[in-house]
């Protein structure tokens, strides 16, 4: 099980646009085969930080997400409104 | 609902200690009325880098979390084979 955080860095002023576009592709990740959870979390200390929160059954669930069209589509999109790509950690869930 | 990142940086050589402790706080912790969701992941890029992840129900639960026997009881044994405190971040998560 691989276990994913996303930090996103927000443009000042660009937070609604970010989160409509964001919407979008949470609603379609949480419709794939093999995410088993796909959260945006808003820093409470850092208004312009947000995490996507995401767990995946497996590398090619993770892989079979980068390839979908939601996520073709709508990750250029979020460029717009971030300083930069996410800084992404993938993490493997230990198993208890 | 609050979406909680707890960063532990480990002291070499002191995995399985640290890995043995943890399981008991995530075994306590999932049994918690709160509690969505708690897991450990390991960072696949750094291996002394492990991540708590945690969801609850609001910051009552989280605080309930804390108070908690086994919180109490085993997080100060975690102390022992970190380079220093978790490195938390408490998110809200995006009603999507």
């Amino acid at each position: 099980m691989l276990l994913v955080l996303a930090k996103n860095i927000l443009r000042d002023g660009c937070r609604e646009e970010f989160l409509a576009v964001a919407k979008l592709l949470v609603e379609g990740t949480r419709k794939e085969a093999g995410c088993l959870a796909y959260d945006l979390a808003a820093d409470q200390e850092n208004e312009n930080v947000y995490y996507f929160v995401e767990k995946y059954v497996d590398a090619a669930a993770f892989a079979a997400h980068r390839a979908s069209e939601h996520f073709q589509a709508y990750v250029p999109r979020l460029n717009d409104y971030r300083t930069g790509p996410s800084q992404v950690t993938v993490c493997e869930v230990e198993p208890f």
